[in-house]
């Protein structure tokens, strides 16, 4: 297909391909094979629901990457990826979920053919897709060869972003507000929760003018009451009541980029701590943003955070962010760094955060949050506009 | 919690349980740990986006399963399993995505407090959510266990559906019925796909009636034109065109079960040949349909399928169907049989399949297909009623 369907420029995948290359010859790899579809997506343009069977990236130090994956797939990498269609490679259908044979067997014979019998070969160890059996098989296939760990190596390139990675996270930013605004705006007692999401999943898939909307790489989290008190529960067909709070945890998503954004609605006149938990976590979250600066530290944002909210007796724990970009389910964040008070990274220009200090404590939930970006000098830009608060509809 | 939060009842906890124990001895394993989202909730009743950290149940021969996972997600356990709250374990923030410690180390520390670390261990070795590198942790925590590949152990339990599992299957097919209806009825020429995409989410997640819509464990796929030809495609915002074909491969979702679907629509006046390949089609469905009885084997539909295909000149490939039930992301299918001709699987009451024949051609696509369910006797039921045949609208 070529370039011509792609979501970049060659520049910016040139970029990409030589920051991994770069990042490879550090660790002494000599071809990195990639299963993150994030990072298959960075490296090449490839996007299907595909990854659900074995599928992935080989990247030699020289020469385009190859896309590797099941037969019927390749069309699909034929319609999405930026290389020549001899880059990508399809195997054989009697290999999906198998007893007898395995996917790995296929890609260790195209390995083989290569020249890569006994390289150090690069794998994504800790990674959904590279299950402990695809490890096991690869390398009894190619028992000359050095697994080398290279988890998260093509995901630390993606931390800083280019300005037309930036062009697209800020469409699903502004996604973002449309969609917590409309559940902001929708939310009242007797509201089914799933005619809730229903309304948000539309606003979000429709986008904003011709800006169409993905599908975001976590569901709409949108818990109420007691089930506020957990982080990561879906929704349901219960009505909203009067006396609850209920927080949104929602991304807009542009062609696989997202800005994740957070708010809460209390219906009903909310109990003081609450209320004072959430002025408390506005300043945290102010804090936070004045030291996300260039130079500054991963825990510095953390610090700042935990700092406003101790004054109010709130010890959360728990890391409070974390980069985000481009991604494919079941998560949002990139993997690298943390916002947490352990975290020493250096934050750079360009760089994409949500800054997310969930409250989840023994009776009700709360979440106030922003997707941050590092400029070039000055404080860390909030990229929704939503007003930083606990909404109230009493 | 207890019961009273969970989906089903207690005989059928009872039951999977038992079944599942029975495989554990015949495999020689003494606990299990389980780490596929759709196995937890099938023996524990977990319901949560989590799954992008590690957890899983633990499963020793006797006594209640446990569930293990994030501190901030046993919250969630509390709030979804049936077991008592003692029977869920919490491990700290700091192992989620550390690059100095990882959460397999808690883990093996609660199993050799029980007394496994010198068991076998069964693990999932091949599954999203049991990466390689949680392999390698766990059992250099436990040198002295063995590790056991109990990969689709419990998958294999899901097969036959207990008559409260088709309630939940049969309320998932009135959904994939309902936004069926719905993606037929609104393509059009000028159609923004993403807006269609938007139309079908809205009415799956609102449901039928009082049976509000869960999310599927894939994105809606409606691909168009040359698109098509792959099968794993999502949306952009395209709008449809006259002389072009879409498939809609979908389901509704009911508490986690699915029931896919697949119809394809053609604007314009449809070409000879795909009129004749939907015909095979339709016949191949309806052959398979009566080859699907208990006793037959799975290969049995697959034969009669693809000898009313051949009959066109149709020379398929591929598997043509998978069980279906309990599902979460990526994947809907419960990866243990397959509908292909080298499967000799004996078909039993109670066995849910997606019987998924879909074309993926040089130069289009076309997707009819069924969920369908073993019968005591006679042929196999469809569960959806939309009539089966390529939609035309000239």
């Amino acid at each position: 297909m070529g370039l011509e369907n792609a979501s970049f420029s060659k520049t910016e995948y040139d970029r990409r391909i030589a920051q991994t290359r770069s990042a490879m010859m550090q660790a002494g790899i000599e071809v990195l094979f990639v299963t993150d579809p994030s990072n298959q997506a960075w490296l090449t343009g490839y996007d299907g629901w595909s990854f659900y069977v074995h599928q992935g990236v080989i990247l030699p130090l020289e020469g385009d990457p190859l896309w590797w994956g099941r037969i019927q797939d390749a069309n699909g990498a034929l319609r999405t990826v930026w290389m020549d269609d001899d880059h990508v490679l399809g195997y054989a259908d009697r290999y999906i979920q198998s007893t007898t044979c395995h996917p790995m067997e296929d890609l260790a014979s195209h390995l083989e053919a290569r020249g890569y019998s006994t390289s150090r070969i690069g794998v994504e160890m800790e990674n959904y897709y590279y299950s402990a059996k695809a490890h096991e098989v690869l390398f009894s296939e190619l028992p000359n060869a050095v697994p080398v760990d290279a988890t998260a190596l093509v995901n630390w390139q993606r931390g800083v972003k280019s300005e037309e990675e930036l062009v697209f996270i800020r469409k699903a930013a502004a996604i973002s507000d449309k969609i917590i605004r409309i559940a902001l705006d929708k939310a009242e007692p007797g509201m089914r929760k799933n005619e809730l999401v229903a309304d948000i999943s539309h606003a979000g898939i429709t986008g904003v003018g011709d800006d169409w909307g993905d599908y975001p790489a976590i569901v709409p989290l949108t818990p109420s009451g007691r089930d506020a008190t957990a982080p990561h529960l879906t929704w349901n067909g219960n009505q909203m009541r009067t006396g609850e709070i209920t927080f949104f945890e929602l991304s807009g998503c542009y062609r696989r980029y997202h800005a994740p954004l957070c708010r809460s609605v209390f219906l009903g006149k909310p109990p003081q701590s609450m209320v004072d938990a959430s002025i408390a976590l506005t300043e945290g979250l102010e804090a936070g943003l004045e030291a996300a600066r260039a130079g500054n530290r991963a825990c510095d944002i953390a610090n700042a955070l935990n700092n406003a909210l101790n004054k109010v007796g709130i010890d959360r724990g728990g890391r409070c962010g974390y980069p985000i970009g481009l991604s494919y389910p079941p998560d949002w964040g990139e993997r690298t760094l943390s916002l947490r008070p352990t975290d020493e990274t250096v934050l750079l220009p360009g760089m994409t955060f949500h800054f997310m200090p969930g409250l989840w404590l023994d009776d009700w939930g709360l979440e106030t949050t922003e997707t941050i970006l590092i400029t070039e000098a000055g404080p860390a830009q909030a990229l929704c506009n939503v007003e930083r608060k606990l909404f109230i509809k009493d």
